[in-house]
């Protein structure tokens, strides 16, 4: 049965993200046109994997996308992950 | 009262993500390490900005940061995002 996993990567809070800095500024500074967005701060940029993985359950596919993050789509001394999984419609 | 907001930005299903099946073909050869992943496929690889925006309600700020991702996070031609806000906690 074929499931969706999502996995989300982001560095960790202490670790700095100068492209989330980068963008922070280029917000600020109305970078985009005739609009700037003052109102925002914390950015951070990250990544998304998104795989279909065939499975029996969505707890045993989650298991293995987490084994799969840890060791090959994260860095865990410097990154944190989430993993999602719903059955693919 | 700031909201947490969340772009997802991915490649649009019709543009190839080289990014991906580098991924995909990484993880099913896994290549320098002792296990593989073969029930998986189609990778695709995309990115995430996190940011705090200050706001009245989830809504306005939902379509806030609807704008900024369509004039700068994304590239509509070739992307497409999703956005999702939540109260900070």
């Amino acid at each position: 049965m074929p499931f969706k996993a999502k996995v989300t990567v982001m560095f960790r809070k202490s670790i700095l993200d100068p492209q989330g800095a980068a963008v922070e500024r280029a917000l600020k500074s109305h970078a985009g046109g005739d609009i700037s967005f003052p109102d925002i701060s914390s950015v951070r940029v990250g990544k998304v994997v998104e795989l279909t993985v065939d499975g029996t359950s969505a707890e045993s596919v989650k298991e293995k996308v987490k084994v799969l993050a840890d060791r090959i789509l994260a860095n865990p001394v410097m990154e944190e992950y989430t993993v999602d999984v719903e059955p693919l419609s």
